[in-house]
């Protein structure tokens, strides 16, 4: 069933007062990443709501949003081949108001932790995770799951999730499922569509990078100075990488020596295309 | 029943399921204006909860938060004797955390906006209203109320935590009830108690201020520059005005001229202890 009415929503939550209820919060252009995350919510509950809607506010000036794919009669036909009972696709003036500013002169905005978000992607998308964790309780306050699933490959989003829920004491379980990848090793993105061939041979650097740290540690290698070096043999001038660091994977500590609670993240630019991959280092 | 634990209380929220929960919250040190709150609640709801929790991150630092009254003791009595089911009163590491810092490095903040924030009270109680959002919101994940009852006496932050709600989408309805006086029109108020006996003679300034201006709109007198200049026949040596303003009573924008949609909203320090009162113009 599709909806795009939080009132219609709403009333069909209520019928389901009882039941034990799933949301997979997405900005739709669903691919084997999110089903991955639907397979879980079928498992684990009674009803699927998936949330379809491209965020406006978690965007910058500058970013993608107005290009941003949207293929929302595709993903409707995936939602229903997974059995999902609700994709709930509202537009962004049923989510923040006809003719309001998008901005926090006018509207509350759910703010994490500065320590949480000036590092990683929160350095350079300034704004962004405000952006998502005021989306993300506003679709846990619509929808009243009990259970949310978020994908491992942004894995700053879900530790910040996580830390909204824990601080605002917000009555819902969040699980987190492992990244899902081509074969030659890249992640799934929704932003991979904007990639060339070429461009897509290029972002195999990240997932090289990071199973390379990932041997290096195995091996014996801790520091994390010594583990972030050995990046560089894979770049080239097709790379331009944002960041590779290796944090404590629960609260992004920055850590001397890493250790089986480290993950280590990338964000690297490749072809024009901002592409981000994560490994922990225990796994 | 007094709890002081969020597991506690919300397990006993879980047998409450399909009844009409009510939330009061206060910080304290209850008073009449509470208790007609606490009345308000019982007759709406099948269920009331009262919580008790002086707020830290509320209070700036050159603020009263240590000298606050805290009266659990008698509170639990005045609740007991109101029927109140649960009072909860959690200690600030039940809400916070052991050894966090509280502030937005480590904390996850509600933001209300600037547009809401940047005038009255919160223009020299800078972070109240972040202060006050946040804990209000943690109190409705915690107790899941149907309900919350609000005092119109903070008149500002009731329409801040409307906008709250209404912009994270919160599924509680919130109800205001009318401030509360002492028969010389004293609003109520837990600070009242600081005031001396001559203290609280000046005080009465506030409510004839309001009174005043309610009375030459009475008669016609509609512009707001007017309206404001007629408190200070009323103001001596021992006031220090910190603000009087005529705003519109939903989102507090600014009006040249004064109708029935207007709110006089007035603080004051009398006697070194800092007042609020309000009055709506069409009542």
């Amino acid at each position: 069933m599709l909806l795009h009415s939080i009132k219609e929503l709403r009333e069909q939550r209520k019928e389901w007062k009882n039941l034990k209820v799933g949301l997979v919060p997405t900005m739709g252009a669903l691919h084997e990443g999110h089903l991955s995350l639907i397979k879980k919510a079928k498992e684990t509950c009674d009803k699927v709501v998936v949330s379809v809607f491209v965020n406006p506010i978690q965007f910058g000036p500058s970013e993608d949003y107005d290009k941003y794919p949207r293929t929302l009669d595709k993903d409707l036909e995936l939602c229903n081949k997974e059995g999902v009972d609700i994709v709930f696709a509202p537009s962004p003036s049923e989510m923040y108001g006809e003719g309001n500013r998008l901005s926090n002169d006018t509207l509350t905005y759910v703010c994490p932790p500065f320590f949480y978000v000036n590092k990683l992607c929160g350095k350079t998308r300034v704004g962004h995770f405000d952006g998502v964790c005021t989306v993300v309780l506003k679709l846990f306050n619509i929808v009243q799951p009990d259970f949310a699933f978020f994908g491992q490959k942004d894995a700053q989003q879900v530790v910040i999730v996580r830390k909204m829920v824990k601080d605002l004491n917000v009555p819902i379980e969040i699980i987190q499922c492992p990244i899902v990848r081509e074969e030659s090793g890249l992640a799934l993105s929704s932003r991979n569509k904007y990639l060339s061939e070429e461009g897509k041979k290029d972002a195999l650097v990240l997932s090289k990078i990071l199973n390379n740290i990932k041997s290096c540690y195995k091996k014996g290698v801790v520091d994390v100075a010594a583990l972030k070096e050995t990046a560089y043999s894979f770049l080239t001038d097709k790379h331009d990488l944002e960041y590779l660091e290796i944090l404590n994977k629960d609260n992004l500590e920055e850590q001397k020596n890493a250790d089986d609670n480290s993950i280590v993240l990338i964000a690297c630019r490749v072809d024009g295309v901002r592409l981000i991959d994560n490994t922990y280092l225990k796994d």
